[in-house]
């Protein structure tokens, strides 16, 4: 099924508030390397509201989206990381995986790569996606559930067609959102007994709450100024929330960490106000992990250093800290990030997705492509 | 012996290029928190140059000085750490010892403190030094020596009075350069196998190579542009030398790394120059640990964001580090980071040691006080 199509729906942005659901040529692999997959479920982005929103460039008539799974219908001669049939995450990062940055763990800034969305036949939210660089880019989920981790493993679903809604749900979050919160609290070096402080109330920012609860986290403040996500960022751990920005901000956490700061932050949001709130709010000697696309924010070299405060983050190694920890805590179900989705749509509807989730309507908008 | 004594020599800065040794009054406790010590040997350290070089503000009149070991001669009523006769190393960063940034370990950020240098009877390259907040700031070498840790090691000499001029030189330097070149390399997570580009070559850079080496660092890639600093690098375990600065240094270094960059960089310098040099020649998700005072540096957000180079560092906890590892260390005869200093002068000769410091005749000035 698949490989005999040509025409299938692709998501074009032409500008702000303009994205549509158009015919294009199914993906083929341009060289021995790529692979195509069919879309089983895709999903819209925090960041991909950037564009939407007139707030980043994008050029007009680009298939867009960056979050995948989905079953391989066609592999170049060279990939050898999995065959028509298989279940993959589609991790947004594209990387060679084996280059520095990629043997470090850290592929999702490698040189020779890029990320999902933009190229022909490279946009997510559409029927058939191509992969290149498989196999250092996928996850093949169909192989982790044969190897001895899973196979002797009674709360795994052994098939992937087994895998039901919210299994679907989870392992979508696994392409971005998930891996970008476990990315920020390990950034910031979340410890066993930390306070953290999590920026943000999107998807990423939840996710935020519950990697720094996976890691030990004892208090977590969100900031979340909307109750549909406090809830959420309550079930994921939260112990506090702080609807408040700026100063205000600033003095309640403060007081909340008795005039401390916070051991952890993690910056899920990019804007120059929550990185600045961020930084007031650590205490000495502590790392704010970052993971949002940085927009107009300053990084003081001296007001830094003279507290001691590490900086670090980025685009998120998704594919490291899947393959590490987190499919495995998918699959036994001891997470749930896919909660972070509170509408699903179909391709057709994914227009009416932007337009939801641009007016925070919805979280975070999964869309069903296919079935498994 | 000292308490009697009223007053001292100290050195006192006047402006660029003019330091004076002075008769002061012997400092008194003035706190039941404080502690005085007989210094018996201090140093001149190159941030002690940016004032006498003029780039850095700094009053007139004021005492200056910020590394001492020497013994205790008298204790305010609150003070557990010491009494009157142990011996003591004084870091150069006042401490509480109690507030979140010193339960942390990041004593040099405590908001409670300072540092040494500045306020009258302050200044360590004086006869008597005032030591504030005794039990957060001092490391006391006499009773660790009598601690089980030590006190049946016969590769460790049990009286201080027993400590030879090297062993002096070797202490003096956890007061502040060896902590600081350890606390470059720990910020920039120097790992086993690791490559690492040190920028610097002064004592802390050079320090800084040792500090890698300590940590496990496979190559070690020092900027010296001296040959006797360079010699010093090599001993302390440097494997290349790049006599080079700006696009020519990061090309030599890409060069050496096959293209990757470094895994880690300690930039102990803190010229914009040396940090962006630093920057670029830091692989993807790597870590630039900075420990020079930044002067015009500025932080790039988004393209450190991209490339996932964390930035971290500070003043450093040289406590911490002196307790946890360092001393034994030093000790046991692990390391010689006191071979930094490449002469000797008499208290007297202090103005002589900051011209020839500043004329890099010497890389590092020792000032010999008194005796044990």
């Amino acid at each position: 099924m698949g490989a005999d199509k040509t025409v299938m729906k692709s998501t074009i942005y032409y500008g702000p508030g303009d994205v549509r659901v158009e015919e294009r040529p199914v993906p083929e692999p341009l060289t021995p390397q790529d692979l195509v997959i069919r879309v089983v479920r895709t999903c819209v982005c925090g960041s991909d509201l950037w564009p939407y929103r007139a707030m980043d460039a994008s050029s007009a008539g680009k298939p867009i989206g960056h979050e995948s799974i989905g079953v391989v219908t066609q592999v170049g001669s060279a990939v050898t990381i999995a065959a028509p049939g298989d279940f993959v995450i589609v991790p947004f990062p594209i990387s060679c995986g084996e280059c520095a940055a990629c043997r470090a763990g850290f592929e999702s800034s490698c040189p020779n790569g890029g990320y999902f969305g933009g190229a022909e036949g490279q946009g997510c939210q559409s029927e058939y996606l191509r992969v290149p660089h498989a196999d250092g880019t996928v996850v093949n989920v169909s192989r982790a559930l044969a190897s001895p981790e899973f196979a002797d493993d009674p709360a795994v679903p052994h098939d992937p067609h087994d895998f039901d809604d919210a299994m679907l749900a989870d392992l979508l979050t696994l392409s971005d959102v998930m891996g970008t919160g476990y990315h920020a609290a390990v950034s910031t070096e979340v410890k066993p007994g930390y306070t953290a402080v999590v920026m943000g109330d999107g998807a990423v920012g939840l996710c935020g709450v519950l990697s720094a609860k996976l890691l030990g986290a004892e208090r977590i403040i969100s900031t979340s100024r909307h109750e549909d996500r406090a809830a959420i960022a309550r079930e994921f751990g939260a112990t506090d929330i702080v609807p408040l920005r700026g100063d205000d901000a600033v003095d309640a956490v403060m007081a909340l960490t008795n005039g401390d700061g916070a051991d952890a932050v993690l910056e899920c949001v990019g804007t120059a106000q929550s990185f600045d709130t961020g930084l007031r709010v650590t205490r000495p000697g502590a790392v704010i992990g970052r993971v949002g696309l940085p927009h107009g924010v300053t990084v003081p070299a001296e007001g830094t250093f003279y507290r001691n405060i590490g900086i670090k983050g980025g685009p998120a190694p998704v594919r490291t800290y899947v393959r590490r920890t987190l499919l495995a805590a998918v699959l036994r179900g001891q997470i749930h990030p896919g909660h972070v989705f509170t509408k699903t749509y179909t391709i057709d509807e994914v227009p009416q997705a932007y337009a939801d989730m641009d007016a925070r309507r919805v979280i975070k908008a999964l869309v069903r492509v296919s079935e498994v």
